[in-house]
């Protein structure tokens, strides 16, 4: 069985190192890449095609993992060279996950979620699988691998990645919303104690690392909880994403100086982040 | 030191009977009370009153624990005959707790808040206090109780129990809206499953709870969201409890058949329900 990668970053890498190690036939295509990407792939010692299509045309399981931005776009470019099975495991929405398989033109496809770290779990990582070819991509955890099927539906995976990220987020807001009133009431680290006996252990530890996440990735939480709401969105009014999106939004633009108010989260989070560090 | 407790509901009863099996000398006034709230303060066998006037004047100190509603009468009542230290245990907002206490004319007071059970905890149900007189109340603490200092303001014992059942409120709502939308895409045991994995041990069975006491307490939450959103306002747009607040109206009002509309909460809840059960 012929596996191949579209795309050779870290999840490329570290998977296709992992099947090479347990004895599979794995191929991607460097072309046009880094020296260093080159030189990775060298180092794993893979087999290289000359180009996406060559290798769509001698995989049995084509793997997309490329950027967020490129999954539609790889998709359309080898759709009618694909001979195997076409699975999208890129960090995408479910409707894009959709609107990518939609040009694999012979429909062997599945949609694929990585739920946790690959550079941590490496070939052992968690990774969720829904479509109709699920069944055949997990025949790959001969090699090792950890995939799980959800359905069969393209679309299910991805949506419980994204389903579950919004949740942290939305906690993330809330507990960013709570602190910074208990810090204007000189109550903060009480109202964090007494969350912390509600709810676990190990929480007051993940709080921190919350808020300062937080305020380091604003940005792209923003961004996220835009997909997010497309989502919740068909189900229900999406009271509590919508608030978490635009939580994120204002607390980007505060801390960016874009949008400048005497309540600056900016102060919460230095605070509470300098007061943990000494706890 | 006399003791004295206005109301005598569970919260009375269960501290006062603590109190008395310590050897403490504890009074209460059970005029115009119903039979067997009279008959409960006989088995007791605390001190009775005649009129709340006659507790507060010979108190030592005046622990106010009525309903929520009573809170700023009653001390609007006996205010000019408390001669000891008054002290608020009612479960209100800080604002309402500054009120009460501005009717005691010796200005003697602190605000107390329960966390936790009495039911559960009895005596040594943590107790948090703040305000000007707040040590003097700690030290009940030699009678086996569990006060908890704060701070000097008047307010914050009060703010620390409200941010905290926010913030759980929240939680309930983001689980709610999250597992309804991944309930229509059929995956709402694998989000709640995956979501587990990050939240730790003991999530799931508290997820559980909080989405039928969402339901069955809708209306409570709802308008107990309502103080909050008054309190979060004072230092931020409060974004994400304001969304908490519509979701619990909302929520009362489709379980109700106020709201009708085709995404009716009701069926996810029993759903989960159904199916928690059974796993």
């Amino acid at each position: 069985m012929k596996i191949g990668f579209l795309g050779f970053g870290e999840v490329s890498s570290t998977l296709s190192a992992g099947l090479l190690s347990k004895g599979a036939d794995v191929s991607t295509c460097v072309e046009g890449r880094s020296l260093k990407t080159k030189g990775l792939a060298k180092e794993i010692e893979l087999n290289l095609c000359k180009s996406n299509r060559e290798l769509a045309e001698s995989s049995d399981i084509l793997i997309s993992a490329v950027t967020p931005f490129q999954a539609v776009e790889v998709a359309k470019e080898i759709g009618k060279y694909s001979k195997g099975i076409y699975i999208d495991i890129n960090n995408i929405s479910p409707s894009r996950a959709k609107e990518a398989l939609s040009y694999i033109e012979n429909g062997k496809t599945a949609d694929a979620s990585i739920i946790g770290s690959v550079r941590k779990n490496g070939l052992n990582v968690n990774i969720l699988v829904s479509g109709p070819y699920a069944k055949q991509f997990a025949e790959l955890n001969q090699y090792g691998m950890n995939i799980n099927i959800i359905g069969n539906e393209i679309g299910q995976a991805s949506a419980i990645k994204l389903l579950r990220s919004s949740f942290t987020k939305g906690i993330s807001a809330l507990l960013f919303e709570t602190l910074y009133s208990a810090y204007k009431m000189g109550i903060d680290g009480e109202v964090l104690k007494y969350i912390a006996e509600t709810e676990g252990e190990g929480f007051r530890e993940s709080a921190v690392s919350r808020i300062i996440s937080s305020a380091v990735h604003s940005k792209r939480k923003a961004e996220e909880m835009e997909e997010v709401m497309e989502l919740i969105s068909k189900s229900s009014d999406a009271k509590m994403s919508r608030a978490t999106s635009e939580f994120f939004k204002q607390l980007y633009n505060e801390i960016n100086g874009i949008e400048k108010r005497p309540e600056n989260y900016k102060e919460i989070f230095e605070l509470i982040n300098k007061k943990n560090r000494k706890n």
